[in-house]
């Protein structure tokens, strides 16, 4: 990743607060209806660029239509997003149909910036693409047949290849969902597609016992890839979302270290349980500074907010609660 | 319609708002317990009625059941509702079985107000009653086989014949609809069914991509007739109602001159968004005066509150937008 | 109905046999190949014409589209079926969608032949037509808004209107259905819609315990109507169609005098239990000479078979078996 | 039951309110992380204990898994809740399979303290344990074969054996369920099962249409046993749970003289609105002193609120209001 | 069990058969038709009386009302069926409900016969019977609260107490189901419920891995309790049952000692393959005489076939075929 | 391929037959029980080889375990299947997790033979193997993340690159699914993923309206790529598969030609409607001499029957008849 010279969004744990991961106490930082045109904003993907730091964000319009756009920020808190979406160009192949694309994950990788996200090509499946100044964008092969959901790349190339971490899924309300890695020598063709986590069963973690899927790009650490995910229950009235995370062998991210059986984050402040999709937290963007991490994630399927751990206690934490 | 005297309800536009309607400030209106037995009042319709206002409401009593009552206001804001549902006389017909009444609209055509209402008939079908006085109120024949909900008639003759909006359902949670017209010569028999408008394609407009149904009487304009509707969406944690506009054909009203993409009002505030179903806006009624608009809508299946508009506004916006 | 100078198919009841109603012992008598284009030919209607028979035919074609065919028999068991769909003009209206037809009736009220069907018009829906000869046919109005299957005229005016048999439906494989009466002062505009016949109690007769359906045109006796009907019950194989049948009251057909409990034909012939769709038997038409019955049923939703019985010992059998 | 030294908690009703039930003016009682693994606290049991109260409480903790715990309170409303779940011994029987437990009850018979929850052998069935003393627990036998939930002991012996009413469901978000009871002589096998009171038609008392299930421990009256429990509508958004009350027979309580066809709280208040299940009021355990009663209750599966209301009072608005 | 003086239904091993168990090549031994009122007889019991054979027998009359009928034969292949069903007496209890009463097993326990059967109650249940005479039927308390099926006695009480296998299930086509066990001291109170025996993965063998059900009466040999029970897979055409056996521990019922991973008997003739459920081998009884066995099945819930086998040989295939 | 030197299965077109294609008088060619462990054997591949021909055939054995086999002939209808299963060897990869095989399809590209067949990783994929002499087997890397079927390769390279059609799915019976193709350099990695063909609309052809998958390995042609597939409509008896054929552009397979509106062969005969799954045609394997062309299909996913046509015939037809 390009030298961070930026400080991320921070806030010290409350006093009275015993917690791993706490919520930031102004949240949520970006609001519905951020740019003139947005239903919601959430979801979104953020990393330190220049001076600050520039995200692309999924703001779903008025019409319900999901799409990415780029934003900029100073302290990664206040954000100027684009009143227009993203637009691509041909990046490794022919431009490609893309009836919608949602939550985006972004990260560096020797040159440039990777785009994934949730690519609509008669269903969800996911999209890549790159930039490298968040003005221009190219959008290449998606990386799977659809259906596919959560395609989060690994910030750097592991045994000389992309890897990749996605969750195949179906084309509605998947009542499923694993988390996979697949590889590639060039980022237009993938294989050694590998399970690496699956659901947990209700006794166990049931919170996680639905579906799960990848977050924000994989943090790595000196003890392994630190990768914060998501994970559904279903209850009588339906999903409700919560972050947990995983710490996966730096050589071989298959093999899964330790994993939270508690959650981190759950569904608990007003605008995480009312909204468009009431009872969602859903990570997708992590920052780090130190032994500081702080996690983007969208609330209710309807505004962008942050919480903040340091990553030695929340290893810890796994080490000490894993399923 | 009858000559109008009074004013109707209205609040200007808020200087920090964009948006092509606007909500009233006191929202919601009428509260859930406002009569003695109510669990809930919504979804109801108004009009004008000598020197004010007289509505048909819609008050799920505390078993649940759903019956329509009248009530008064002279100010369209503060209302009185009968303690006691309206009680029915044969109309065309001897009477006929109701399990249930709800949603109502009311319209004034020619010497009488005719009430349209979701009628329970074996499932929900179609009532049609009128009233020359809000007292009396006398059941006609329903106007179509179950299953059917959202009728809503023209508030005058076209070609010489009763026209009406209905959508088509099923016994249930109904997970499809379009909105179909219908003409009676007479009121009892109906006929020349043809689809108005259909749902969208997800990714056109994803809000009203599961069913739709026709909100208030249409509005006459120089332009064609207004229709404001409902769309529903199905999210993981079920349907969301929103509100949009048509305007069709004056005199063939199956021609759909413009319809808009992006919603005009979405769940978003409190009341909205917590109730007995959150996540609803759902309009029954509207007032005008000149080019001024006022829309009554249930919100959260629990309350009626009221939105602010512009006509002019509202169909220049449906043909910049239209899907 | 027109002065009826043949005779109708019959073969005696077979020694052996103590059911009050029996298969043809050459069943089927319409192959699901009899056309060069068909898949399958079933669910059709006859009627006396001229010197022997016409009949309107359901041929699903080999891309299983569903349409009707005109044919001709002089013995009511060889048949000779159009190659051709019946095309038709404009009746008592513009000619309207059809995007299929299927499971047609026929009967002969004051100077014509009326069809009805199950037309496609943004789903199932009752489709009607007539015609003078069998060889130009004309389309009228849609009797109902979708969804409607199983539109059944009766033979002649009741109290001076049309009526007809019908079973609101879903846009699927219906898992309801009841059967209802509609009347109409010119086969144009319905109304008055009564509900005659509900599915059974489970535990009371569970053939006819999911949906039901009216089958061949009523026959009127001087007891009242004689309405052969389908009952379904869903088994954990999916659905099973069986024959029963009613008696209603001549003046008001709603009033159902007597209704078999026990089935009159269910699937149990390989021509019935092996097709197309397994286990069905579904009456669309019926001959009658005197006593004598002739029923016309599809089998298997693959061909076309017919049974016999006496009215007096079916009308005899329901008063001592009815529900 | 013991003789009850203790007042109970208690809050007039308001002066503008004519509810016959009311709620704690501080609600809710118990917060959702009232100890420090709880994800939430709620469907809790209390009962007057030494000089004081003791209680069985339902805490998720963050993996979301469910157990009983046990907690102590001088007022009961503050509550010292054990931050270790109960340990159970053998009591009846070998130790037995136990992958949850859930929503508890518990009463005071003869000699010692019942409780009864869900308990989760290979799916919900009814798990029964007692204790002297809330600190040594015992676990018996399950009452029934999975699948089964909200067993309610009857807090005597009826006509010689215990009595317990139960809800046969299936393995997930049970769509249906009625009331059952059940006898035992000895607390480990169990018989003469007969149902008790079913769901209600949806026309006349939707918000008990889907399912019932007993909620607190049924309180003996000399006109009866009242029993509240809780009564579920499936709404386009879910299931919302609501409380009613029934009057059982003394000596029979298969025979229900009076239930309520209104409901007595139905959620509307933002702790019962939001949460992790929203639009839940889950009654299990009821406390009295002379005519008054104090009902706790589950609020939005996530925390525990109480109610007030005065016996005879319920009791005459149950006479008036029979379903 | 009694003495048994008679020969059971035998036939040799086809010589090119190699199959464990083998068909009787005068399969169906009872016709659908076998009485005058029924529309199918099938899954059925039989058990040796006096010089042959009695048994009770479910007969679906033609309104599909399910009930259980006596029978006799010298042979054990051809019968004399009651034209008319049991007529229960009261037992242990007063008389109770019975909506409908199918799938029965018999056995002999010291001085009566026992029958069991699913029991319509609310939905079904383990319906309890005796008889000394099969003249006069007692009928006493259900085993179990609704929902279950396939409750199977044990022939002798088993440490003292009565033993019951059955399968918890719901009110549907379930699509779940394991086989349990349930004690009583006396045929009236039940407890002491234990999992005997669930599905298998998919992968390990398909044919019993969506439910399985006892079957015959178990059979007690030196090395355990054979228990043959019916295992089903969910195809994209419903349901099919085949039949596989177990072996219990003689002292500890709940010991599975072998499970056959193939199955012994699958649909694979047109009396299987075809009938009102295809694909369906359904067995409810065994006979034996010294190494023989012949297996009563019903086939396609049509009719009764029969099939033979050496226990000896069973025994040994499941050692070497166990799951 | 290479070149070939036998016969392929043949038998000329019946005198009365004006269909297309015909099937084998003597079908079904393979019983179910063709082997000692078999439940059926269905959906099988063959290739010549060697002077006479090669196959895999899919053998469920009597534990309903799905797995492929080897099998010899010489004149491709009496076929030696090997009793054993295939042994898989590394090939391009360290061995993979196989829960089941089954639906394999084979073809020989430049020095072996590659077969693709429905693997179980998680849930239904894509698993690639080869053999040079069909007595070593070599597994390769599974082609793409689940959930997938009917994975068919081009017999050549196409522009360098191997090619594939698939059917991506879910993990049950999946109710839809349309064929892709996908492109790989090295049989290792996959990408450049195209929707080739959809399903049709109900009213256009509803053989091939709820889901369609890949046959035969294509056929070229100097016309384009023959391709045999199967596509299914969804009775109210669960699904029937029917074969029909597309052409595809030689250079660029993603441009469907031609496409059959009707279907060529769909379950008519006792052995395709009855069986372990009815009314089912499941073409796999195709073998050309000249303009024959003799297909291998399953029937009832029970038995392995052949049918016969002429190329230019049946591309003939394709031009006359495309949807």
């Amino acid at each position: 990743m390009t030298a961070q010279s930026v400080m991320i969004p921070w806030q010290d744990r409350p006093e009275d607060c015993n917690d791993i991961m706490w919520r930031f106490s102004e949240n949520p930082i970006i609001n519905r209806y951020a740019i003139p045109t947005s239903n919601s904003i959430f979801n979104s993907a953020v990393i330190p660029f220049e001076d600050g730091f520039a995200g692309v964000f999924r703001c779903d319009n008025k019409a319900v239509q999901m799409n990415i756009f780029a934003g900029f920020s100073k302290d990664g808190i206040n954000w100027d997003i684009n009143h227009d979406p993203i637009e691509m160009q041909a990046g490794n192949t022919d431009m490609i149909e893309s009836d919608y694309k949602y939550d985006p994950r972004v990260t560096f990788i020797e040159d440039r910036y990777w785009i994934t996200w949730c690519n609509g090509y008669n269903g969800p499946t996911i999209g890549i693409g790159y930039t490298f100044d968040f003005k221009e964008f190219f959008q290449c092969e998606n990386a799977f047949l659809p259906f596919n959901r959560n395609g989060v790349l690994f910030p750097e190339k592991i045994n000389g290849k992309y890897a990749m971490l996605s969750r195949p899924s179906d084309n509605g309300h998947t009542p499923f969902g694993d988390i996979y890695i697949s590889y590639s020598p060039d980022m237009k063709y993938w294989g050694e597609h590998r399970c690496v986590m699956k659901v947990t069963p209700f006794e166990d973690s049931a919170w996680q016992c639905t579906k799960i899927g990848g977050g924000p790009v994989p943090i790595k650490t000196e003890e392994g890839w630190l990768l914060f995910y998501h994970g559904v229950i279903n209850t009588c009235r339906g999903f409700r979302y919560s972050m947990g995370a995983a710490l996966l062998d730096l050589e071989d991210p298959t093999k899964v270290l330790y994993r939270t059986k508690p959650y981190l984050l759950a569904p608990a402040e007003v605008y995480e349980l009312t909204g468009d999709v009431p009872n969602v937290v859903f990570p997708c963007a992590a920052l780090t500074e130190g032994d500081k991490v702080t996690v983007y994630y969208g609330a209710a399927d309807t505004v962008v907010a942050i919480a903040f751990g340091y990553i030695s206690e929340i290893i810890d934490f796994m080490k000490k609660n894993s399923i």
